[in-house]
């Protein structure tokens, strides 16, 4: 029988525990909080649990489910631990960095992206039908040995996902499209409107804000602390959208600019028409 | 018993209709099409029904629901027909030249704008209570006589709307801010994604767009027709939006580019906790 280890008991560690032991796999869990294990324990996210990562020493794969910035330190610390064939693999939404960092410190790590999430986060919000029909994105670099790819990529699908495979660059610029600009985009417009100095239209633009401001501005409101990981993390790739969304902002202004109505309708309709091929 | 005129059967006009005459207020109704004539009769929106707009001349109040660039045309058709008490009102989206157009041709003019709407259109998607605690603006002008705009105000109020009076540049710049700008914004953030030249990266973009991406990019995607409408008739306050949006952008690369995270982090919390007084 696979023993599955996963350091961070949080929504995305929390809810694989609750998938992985419904297959009747072994579930080791390690938290940074006693009060998280003991949680995880009582609701049947995992079958041990611990603040010390040695008990991931009898695991055969160990997820890193931690945030961004913790996933390479954390690989570090587990290596003393590890059998030669351990195989690690990571949650986090940027790929490229982390291979970076956490290649030369263990070589059989496979990058991953399972792309799912809630509003909530923490081991309470873990819950079951998580990972159903949502996308899990795995990077494989040239040094990933291929048996450690097959290993995450059927845990994956096991979880109901489905499978990707490209390399980090590709996911990182991917994501930064309909991911990050987006939150960015958000947060620019949020910005904007808290800017307006007339205190008449500010309070009436309060007011009168519905869905779309609701739906537009959403991603931009969010947790600040995920929007700045971003920021680090995903920089170059984020700097790219924003400076490709600048160009096409300006080229919007100016046909408003121009009066040139039928361009605008004409960029209007390939909007309408395209964005269905998104979702 | 007060009657009231609908020039337009759509979903506003038809709503209107559906409601009034709930309140046993007597209902006519005038439509370019004898389709929607009957289909109006059919569903009870109106009491008598007609492609002729002399049907209005006994109305004491009379609704434009026609689009925005109709309406003046079609006071400056009504006006053979009115007595001179008769009260006109539009419920067009942008007000500072409606206005303009409209107050030369019929001193008894009152703007409105019902904030309201669903994605349907025409006057099979007309029901009820889609007034009901919805925004109701009407924007006097200092021309504008004061029993028109209690008249038109009662109205509104016996819609279940919230009512604001305000004069139409307020309303203008308020809806820019939280209607106009975040379609442009998000048309923006389509065209952009639409620009990537790698086929596989614009390919996992389409295929791992969610939740973030479809609230972002929604607006932007939405009818053209409206989308130029806005801009060609709110032009102005709507390029006022767009140039503080471009500033504000741009201050959030350079944040970006500086690598400043404790400012990028400060605005994030900003926008989080100021978003929840727009909703």
């Amino acid at each position: 029988m696979k023993t599955v280890g996963i350091v961070g008991l949080g929504l995305i560690g929390g809810s694989l525990g609750l998938e992985l032991r419904s297959q009747r796999l072994r579930v080791l869990g390690v938290s940074r909080q006693e009060q998280v294990c003991e949680i995880a324990l009582r609701r049947g996210i995992v079958d041990v649990a611990s603040v010390n990562l040695s008990l991931l020493g009898e695991a055969d794969v160990i997820f890193v489910c931690t945030p961004l910035h913790a996933i390479a330190a954390m690989v570090e610390k587990l290596v003393p631990y590890l059998s030669p064939g351990t195989i690690i693999t990571d949650v986090g939404s940027v790929k490229a960095p982390v291979l970076r960092e956490v290649m030369p410190l263990w070589p059989h790590f496979v990058g991953g992206h399972p792309m799912t999430g809630t509003a909530q986060q923490g081991v309470n919000a873990a819950q079951s039908g998580l990972f159903v029909n949502t996308p899990y994105v795995i990077t494989p670099v040239e040094e990933t040995p291929e048996d450690a790819v097959e290993e995450v990529g059927e845990i994956a699908r096991s979880l109901g996902c489905q499978l990707y495979h490209c390399s980090p660059e590709k996911h990182d610029r991917a994501v930064a499209w309909i991911s990050h600009l987006p939150l960015f985009v958000s947060a620019a417009l949020l910005e904007t409107c808290l800017g307006e100095t007339d205190g008449e239209v500010l309070q009436l633009a309060q007011r009168f804000a519905s869905s779309g401001f609701r739906d537009t501005s959403r991603v931009g409101g969010g947790n600040p602390v995920l929007g700045e990981a971003i920021a680090q993390y995903n920089r170059e790739e984020l700097l790219r959208s924003l400076y490709a969304y600048r160009h096409s902002l300006d080229g919007l202004i100016n046909t408003i600019e121009q009066e040139n109505w039928q361009q605008l309708n004409q960029q209007l309709q390939i909007n309408e028409i395209e964005r269905s091929k998104f979702l």
